[in-house]
């Protein structure tokens, strides 16, 4: 078995969906955007490059929800993977300690910036805070997410504020990447403060606009927006503009949007993670995100059989470096859902999972 | 004098306009795009993740312009700058022939790839077959651009179908960026051909959308979209969905749009030629894009005085490699060309420029 599909890496599952195709694959909302971002557009006529750093407004609504800062701090990007592809190129080298499982482009960014991945294992999905603070020293900085992609596990806050004393302490940077905050079933986002925090965010899984890629940076260390500005100059210039626009109107939209959509996540939690323990998979329950992330004897047989047998798109588990778990997202309706786990039954007949 | 400004990179000139500013700095057109990518945009409501390559619609209409070409071998970018971003760290070590001048962001990009570039010096604006040729050797890759941004000089097609020989030979990856393609006064563009030819464009100097960062790359040879693709799986995934809409419905623009701006530009052309000449400088030319390169010998002190005191942007040659010049792009209207060269007058009266 294997070799039938290139499950080298998860591109070319990526933006494939219709004919039939479940998609437990990318992680992305299948929910609409807020009207507002959508409806209240006006396409400008004036198309000429904008700001590196991204347009005033926007840097300056999202001001508002940092405290005490100001539009400089931010610097908007082609989502939150061109954020952290830009914080590790102004770097350059040195170690960043990754917390495992981990979201598959961690580790490339890493690498192709000439920097070196060093990991730390979680225990049950969780930071182990003493593997954490042997590890960390020598770093430059540590990258945490929480909830995580893939686990949909949230750390503690308690854990997070260690994490916050120990690396102030030893003047490494914390890259948080908070991109499922909005996201969290169990509490509110705590976000992690200080002088080398640096919180890279997106409108994707907020507002449901993944394809429009807009994400941002913060520092309160306006030096760190330099830097990146400096290099994004010559990489891509300024993000998109209409994408821009699209992300200041969904800000404006209201509030109950979001629960709205935390509510449905929650649904569909249950759903599935039922569904898993009934069929006898051994797996955490998810807690923020939309991941689940079982334990698979045999994933990567089982990914080939779910796609080329049964028209399923599962990722797997070895992509974010826990090569006995295979990952689904529940980013579809609960009918869905439900036939996809049914066709998931139906190839356990021929590929032994557990 | 000196020091009054961040003169190290043209970042804080880009996106600055208004105020009473006259800006010959960013090179970008000031008309605005056509009808058809504005008014026919109807924001689709599935915002999810595209595929990483570009949405099929728009990869098979740029298919339709290059003979002997699918889909397959294009990728869809941010911009001209992250094709080429992605086609140096897909390679990540190697020398890159580029002649001198050269549009800033070239050296940048190339050495943050782990790419070393060489130079071969342009003589009267234009490459010197004998000097590339033997500089090229041992390059894994040579980088052009006819109409070349900053001379705003274009190479004859002699010159191109030497290249093309001389690179096929030694088995020498080119590179084409050819966003100022549509922009040649004197004749039709020569597109380089074969296997190792890279080309690189984009919609934003053609159809006046600098700010939507919609560009592209393409191979007659499939393994290289294979392998950008791979990378941008990690640094930013699809390119914005409405920009690559807006860039399809440009394309369905009637060609008179794209000879309407050709005369536009030919007529600023004569103008500002005209009367740098009648100032007294030395310079090209412009035979396609819309930049002037003219001599300066305090280049430093005549932009910082032509910023600081009379309002206008003009960017230093030393970006481009070329420290006894100065760059103006005429992509202002003939009043505000008329104005700002009237300033250039009076702040000629406190710096020597010849």
């Amino acid at each position: 078995m294997g070799k039938r599909l290139d499950l080298s890496s998860p591109a070319m599952f990526i933006g494939r969906q219709g004919n039939g195709v479940i998609s437990f694959g990318s992680g992305q909302p299948d929910l609409p955007p807020p009207r507002e971002a959508i409806e209240g557009i006006d396409i400008r006529k004036d198309l000429r490059y904008g700001l590196i750093q991204g347009e005033l407004p926007l840097r300056e609504a999202l001001a508002r929800e940092y405290p005490a800062s100001t539009a400089k701090n931010f610097v908007i990007t082609n989502g939150a993977s061109e954020a952290l592809d830009l914080i590790f190129r102004a770097w350059g080298k040195g170690k960043v300690l990754l917390p495992r499982p981990y979201y598959y482009s961690y580790p490339p960014i890493i690498t192709m910036a000439g920097m070196e991945p060093v990991y730390t294992d979680l225990v049950d999905g969780r930071i182990d805070i003493d593997d954490f603070r042997k590890k960390v020293e020598g770093c430059r900085a540590v990258l945490i997410n929480s909830p995580s992609n893939p686990t949909g596990r949230i750390e503690s806050i308690d854990t997070l504020k260690e994490i916050e004393k120990i690396t102030a302490k030893l003047g490494i940077y914390v890259i948080s990447d908070e991109v499922y905050k909005d996201l969290i079933y169990e509490r509110e986002n705590y976000q992690i403060k200080g002088e080398h925090v640096i919180t890279v965010n997106s409108f994707s899984k907020t507002y449901a606009m993944c394809g429009v890629r807009v994400g941002y940076l913060w520092s309160s260390d306006q030096k760190i927006p330099e830097e990146i500005i400096k290099i994004k100059t010559h990489t891509s210039m300024n993000t998109n503009l209409v994408g821009q626009d699209m992300a200041l109107n969904a800000m404006a939209a209201p509030k109950q949007y979001i629960k709205d959509q935390q509510r449905i996540w929650r649904e569909r939690r249950d759903l599935i993670y039922k569904s898993f323990r009934e069929l006898g998979f051994d797996l955490w329950e998810p807690e923020g995100a939309f991941y689940i992330f079982p334990k698979c004897l045999n994933p990567r047989e089982f990914v080939e059989t779910l796609y080329l047998e049964h028209n399923v798109i599962t990722y797997l588990g070895e992509w974010f470096g826990a090569p006995s778990h295979i990952r689904l997202s529940y980013a579809l309706d609960a009918e869905e859902i439900v036939e996809g786990m049914g066709r998931i039954k139906e190839a356990m007949k021929k590929v032994r999972c557990m």
